[in-house]
């Protein structure tokens, strides 16, 4: 059994019938909780806390203040044989995320492929959960995200892309190929982790209100949220001798597909009104049988996936993954049984039960 | 005018003349030979020099060593309305690359959307290339290649993915957004830099044949030929305290696209058969109007890109670029000019026209 300081193990599905209640006190459809939830949980299962339970503060804040609507439904606004606009009326990022990626591979499996854009919507947890729907599918679901701007393009001292996530899974043997990753250096929640351990970050991550390198957590993460300059390196960190520029494309290549294609805020102008994100997605799934027969290539995609985890190791160093492995891993020893939550976030939990009228009690622990 | 020592300046359409009568000495036909030119002056109009006509001396050696077969044609081995699986029959790979790419347009035009998976090729020059074909028809354009193996993945002491270069055009005024960058970390033409200069390599980049950090560039060069292991570290590094697992999944990812889908050969078996490269190539073009009004759209991006060049700098930098603006400024100064060319370069060149019987002197200088 895991067992961590400051973190109690708990039943997932105790969490979860908790974690329904909740959303379900805020006015959400018994399906609608069901669905949030299961972003949620599937995170913690992952072993990724940073987009787990640990949110429910953040959504509890965004669904009081209107940022989220709990009554919103989306509107098709565009839509061909292959894709669609939608307008998500500041709808819960995990509800225009699974309804747009379901609509996605309807599409594909009728022609091919199919291209869901979303604008209007909000922060939709890990990425991967939705890329994993269209591979349960057979299919290959990709998907990205904006977020408010933490990342500095090259050569910049203000933050103008957000932590753009990029996520792509494909069927494969004995298990699928599930890359999920933000196009910064590291994502806001590790500059949290440092701050919180007093820990310096390492060089070439972040840059201070003025534009210099700085290696004070706190100060980037304050400069970030006032948005007074600042921020956080693409991939291949700050200026362009480790291939910054080369994260910096990519964050804006997120910023395209999400928000210029669906006719929303792209980074820059997400969050920045009281009572709007305006965060915005897009999801794609290709059925990989438009290009040859679908045995044989998900039979190559397992030998190349196998032969790269089967490759030459460092010294220091006995595995090589592939991506999505690791949290597979973790997940096969959580599903039936717990998961480890941070103390202070049960103690958030319990406050959010107490303000909504859940009985946090019978309903969890 | 630009001058630089070891290189000279010579009129662009004289050295186009020149690579079209070599490769029609090659036996390519007129119209092929425009073609393999084209790409090759099109690097160095935008100057990117390793990609230039320095590159007539390897592909002699592929054209003669029967890498490349001169008389190869395309087979279109798998279609539907949005996309193609092409065996290249070991073409030239400019000549797969614009064949794929029209045809990837085409489908585009036709049904929203096209894809096409190329398997067999060979080197294809720059990559944006192709994705500027669909641009310049206002589509978004996006295409991938594998390489021979030279990145190593994370944890990993043996170079197992390519080059795995990923590019991205996206139209927008007042010029294109031009992505086009290999997934590792620099590419390997940058490290022959650093040998040749004899300069150390940054920490971080590269690892020698026994998985060692390595800052040596000749060490890790001939490793990589001579495939006793070691290799570049994939984008953001090697280990993962700079994401370098980010950018060893996109390197899988250019793999899935360009290799596993069109059934071809990825980059760890690429380039071991004597006279077979097995290089493969992705190819896809959007009609961006399946998201709503192309106007609009074309609208946003431009106003995001100019939001990005007009934002804070850092005190040493007085630009902020977006992707494609270097070269196509370097570009409006060579057009209607001069190229600079490596007297190394021209020297092999000559070598090359007086092997293949081209009157060196007449045709170009």
């Amino acid at each position: 059994m895991e067992q961590r300081a400051g973190y109690r193990q708990l039943d997932t599905e105790r969490v979860r019938r908790l974690c329904e209640a909740l959303f379900g006190a805020y006015g959400f459809s018994e399906n609608e909780s069901r669905i949030i939830s299961d972003v949620l949980l599937r995170a913690d299962l992952y072993g990724i806390e940073s987009h787990g339970v640990q949110r429910l503060v953040r959504y509890n804040e965004e669904i009081t203040s209107g940022q989220v609507d709990v009554k919103a439904k989306l509107d098709i606004v565009h839509e061909t044989p292959i894709s669609a606009c939608i307008e998500a009326n500041k709808v819960m990022g995990q509800l225009s995320g699974v309804q747009a990626m379901e609509l996605a591979v309807s599409k594909a499996k009728a022609s091919g492929c199919g291209m869901v854009t979303v604008r209007n919507s909000n922060h939709y947890g890990i990425a991967r959960y939705y890329t994993e729907i269209a591979a349960a599918q057979d299919l290959i679901g990709i998907s990205t995200t904006n977020t408010e701007a933490i990342c500095v393009p090259t050569f910049g001292a203000e933050a103008m892309t957000g932590t753009n996530a990029l996520a792509l899974a494909m069927p494969a043997e004995p298990f699928i190929f599930s890359y999920d990753a933000s196009t910064t250096v590291v994502p806001r929640g590790t500059l949290e982790v440092f701050r919180k351990n007093s820990t310096p970050l390492p060089d070439n991550w972040a840059l201070d209100q003025n534009g210099k390198p700085c290696n004070d957590a706190a100060i980037v993460i304050d400069s970030i949220i006032a948005k007074t300059g600042g921020g956080i390196a693409p991939l291949g960190g700050l200026g362009t001798i480790h291939g910054g520029h080369k994260g910096y494309g990519l964050s804006v290549i997120v910023d395209l597909f999400s928000a210029v294609l669906s006719g929303g805020l792209t980074s820059n102008h997400v969050n920045r009104k009281p009572g709007h994100t305006g965060i915005c997605h897009y999801f794609m799934a290709i059925d990989y049988g438009i290009f040859g027969d679908k045995k044989e290539i998900k039979t190559n995609m397992s030998k190349f996936l196998q032969e790269l985890r089967d490759s030459k190791k460092t010294e220091d160093h006995d595995r090589i993954y592939t991506h999505g492995e690791k949290e597979f891993e973790i997940m096969a020893k959580r599903i039936n049984g717990e998961i480890p939550v941070n103390e202070k976030t049960l103690e958030e939990m319990k406050n959010i039960a107490l303000k909504l009228g859940v009985d946090y009690g019978n309903e969890a622990f």
